[in-house]
């Protein structure tokens, strides 16, 4: 049920391993592409360490600057899985086993491999609402506008259909990307001008080294296709003017 | 110039193209891998879109509560790079030509590309030292504790070298991987009582799936190499017990 108000979310990223440079942090961009697919934009990203009190401290601020916050990381079976914890302080909840979630492990896992170490995985804030995990059996969670899911990218893809309909989106969020055979400061006062021309349009730069050779993507953001449109043949105009070479990337 | 305290940095990613999700960030691997190696913790990171308010709010937060505060993007060009002007206003310094910044770009470009456009890249916070850029010459800057970078993972790559003497950092952070042919909930009470008997110590457990085979990540991080070791043989004697299988990853 999409309607036409801005909505908006906040990623928080829980996890020792990003902040040490070991893993890279590919879950933002997952999130983000898809909250955007469905009219939801992301305003900030947080990415913090295993620690509780800095957990609740930043899920408060969010949940209160935005319409949803999704967490990733922190809810598998190890002693550095908080998050669940935290979540269950920060809503002033008991943490407690939840009955739905055991019945969905005991039934995933065969005969005497629900073990202590998975068991730690159905804690949970009281009544916390499932998000289905149809790769490996555990399942996230949510409470008001918090969505914890996992730190595994290929886990979390998974159970993003899952949330679909406990979403309520805007419109879309449109992009639209022009690729040039230039340099930035070639067109920088132009596009400025097409900026100024159309405030309410996100437009942004980005140089691009492909196949040996340099290039500028030009992406235009907005909810509304025709504001695209127009920004779209403003910066063609200039880009016909200056002779530049529109490239397929 | 190392010393024992802990020293402790923020990294601010600047742009939309990663709140969007068209670009996964990646720099801050690279900060936080190198910051690692020279004694420096990276406490936490925060990403914001092209927004001066938003910019120096954050700026200003992060910049009393770290020793050190890397900002990424926003330093080129075109119209949506206004990370040297927020820093300005951050520091209630004037936006001006960095006469410095401006022989470098001349010297570097060919006579007549030195364009309007080009010279937007040396206007920066008055007296703000520079960071040298060997790959395409444009150089970032620093003001106070806060160092500017550009987004361009290679080029920003290339410009932490010149770093170095800048950045006073402590221990090195060492690291040690050990990986297992098991899963997270075969070790994670053994795992637990590991961590609680070395509480200094930072232990993670990160499940792999390579090579079509599942297996578990335990990272042990310290600046002290003698209780990474103890923390070690404390693993290695559970996992021997339990009869897990060693992998080399």
């Amino acid at each position: 049920m999409a309607n036409n108000k801005k909505v908006n979310s906040a990623i928080l990223i829980i996890g020792n391993e990003i902040l040490s440079g070991r893993t890279k942090d590919t879950n933002t961009s997952t999130i983000a592409l898809w909250l955007n697919s469905i009219g939801v934009k992301v305003q900030e990203v947080r990415i913090v360490p295993d620690v509780e009190e800095k957990i609740i401290e930043v899920v408060n601020l969010l949940r209160k600057n935005n319409d949803y916050v999704f967490t990733t990381g922190g809810i598998g079976p190890t002693h550095d899985d908080i998050t669940a914890q935290a979540i269950s302080k920060v809503f002033d909840l008991k943490y407690e086993i939840h009955k739905e979630a055991y019945k969905i492990l005991e039934a995933y896992y065969k005969p005497g491999e629900f073990n202590e170490g998975r068991q730690k995985m159905v804690w949970m804030p009281q009544n916390a609402n499932l998000i289905l995990n149809p790769t490996s059996g555990a399942p996230g969670f949510s409470v008001e506008n918090v969505f914890c899911l996992p730190g595994v990218p290929s886990i979390l893809k998974s159970m993003l259909g899952g949330l679909k309909n406990k979403i309520v989106g805007g419109k879309p969020i449109v992009s639209l990307t022009i690729s040039l055979r230039t340099v930035e400061s070639e067109i920088a006062s132009s596009l400025t001008e097409v900026q100024n021309n159309n405030k309410d349009v996100e437009i942004g730069s980005y140089p691009f080294f492909h196949a040996g050779k340099l290039g500028v993507s030009i992406v235009i953001r907005s909810e509304d296709r025709t504001k695209i449109d127009v920004c779209n043949m403003q910066i063609l105009k200039f880009v016909k003017q200056k002779k530049i070479e529109v490239v397929n990337r």
